[in-house]
């Protein structure tokens, strides 16, 4: 459910099918563009913390997957990205019908590009709130990391 | 499997087990004390990014709720905990047989704790190796909020 | 030399007056509004790092102020803001006429206010760059800690 | 002043004494081994913030140039090294009659390394207190970068 054509959504759509993760969350990628992706989550029983809100480890696990991949529509093809840090800070409790958490490109460099993302809770079609902010650092590499 | 005896040891892992998160990732709560709380996690390929290791945002998420229950630990009865935000840095591919998250409390305030946190891949009984590092802020609040 | 007229201005530019790290630094409040703030700098030999350039630290002081002060703008008339902690990216040498630290305040609470900020290098009055960006948690105190 | 004569020392000290920013603050380098650099501060009501204590921007420039520079100690000798992104917690009021950066390498990388550091507020000989916490994440390169 990606509604772009763009040039890289084959490639981030085709990379985000392999993180098993998104799966195990639920997560789905829907817009791709140069510089931006947005991943989408539904909130589950399963994803709960404590009082029965999304944990903010899912919130952020979809925010850094978003801007990993805003990191990885600016990288040359050959390349792989991975993410070095990121901050998060959660600043309302994720209650909603939809989590989306959008991520964008602020500097891309060779090696490191610098991505701003925040995560919006949905309550329908018409009204959202802000529930999370992300700035990461992702690292460019000319192919993947062994362990 | 929890290794002490000490006081807040069954109101952590009362609050642990209504986590829903941390059972669909598979987390064990392994060790509390007085401003120290370990989380182990098995890696499974239902938790995997694109290049097959263990997904950051699972990482984050053990290390986020370890700082959580870290400060909760040093929390009056009757008080809750929320993440305000965290910052964490991944220093290598996570990528072992078993992942150990330390949350450690730095500096307990009547509404601010501040935590610190590591994660380890541990190989065998041996060898283990730091692949993140987090610092968390967590407000403590007198009762759980409301979205 | 600020060009609101706007209520929190003179209450910002009170207390910024009494920063005397400000006055050292020789940083300029150049723009009060509800729930935003700019700190100017000229770059000065006196602020450099190891390559000439302005010093990260010079850069974030004002980064962290220009937030700390849109957060006050948005605070109880009897209340003091506090920075809890910020994390900055720096994304390009801080090389440039002048430096300009915008902070803006992303949500509001009764005791933790969220600001995001950007420093801009101005080449001129046409061109200017983004150097940095932070994100900081400012707590809301009734009045000032004691050491 | 430097109490290590450890082979990083005159590389470290000869970069130290080109940071104007260090000269203006007053800051002293005080101690360099292999990963980790001290630097010291004196409060002066030059840096203070406007509740007298010494200002979170004061105290964010040592950390950052502690952990640069206990980087640096690492680095091939040829390379230089900058700060791409750093996140500090103020844990208390900066108030004593010294304060102590301590910047530690926890990964050395090709391109990335991640130093923790600590601010340490010293009243006398025998008694301190942490008053900060540093994550920073510092890139390793070839020739010093241009504007």
């Amino acid at each position: 459910m990606i509604d772009s054509a763009s040039q890289p959504e084959h490639r981030i759509a085709s990379s985000f099918a392999t993180q098993a993760m998104m799966a195990t969350l639920g997560a789905e990628l829907v817009h791709v563009a140069e510089g931006e992706v947005h991943i989408a989550l539904h909130p589950r029983p399963e994803l709960s913390q404590q009082y029965g809100y999304t944990h903010g480890g899912a919130i952020a696990s979809i925010a850094d997957s978003a801007c990993g991949y805003a990191a990885l529509t600016v990288a040359p093809p050959d390349h792989e990205v991975l993410t070095i840090e990121f901050k998060i800070n959660f600043l309302r409790p994720a209650v909603g019908a939809r989590f989306v958490a959008v991520g964008k490109v602020q500097k891309a460099g060779r090696t490191v590009t610098v991505c701003h993302g925040e995560v919006f809770a949905e309550q329908d079609d018409t009204r959202r709130k802000s529930i999370a902010l992300i700035q990461a650092t992702i690292m460019t590499v000319a192919q993947p990391p062994h362990g």
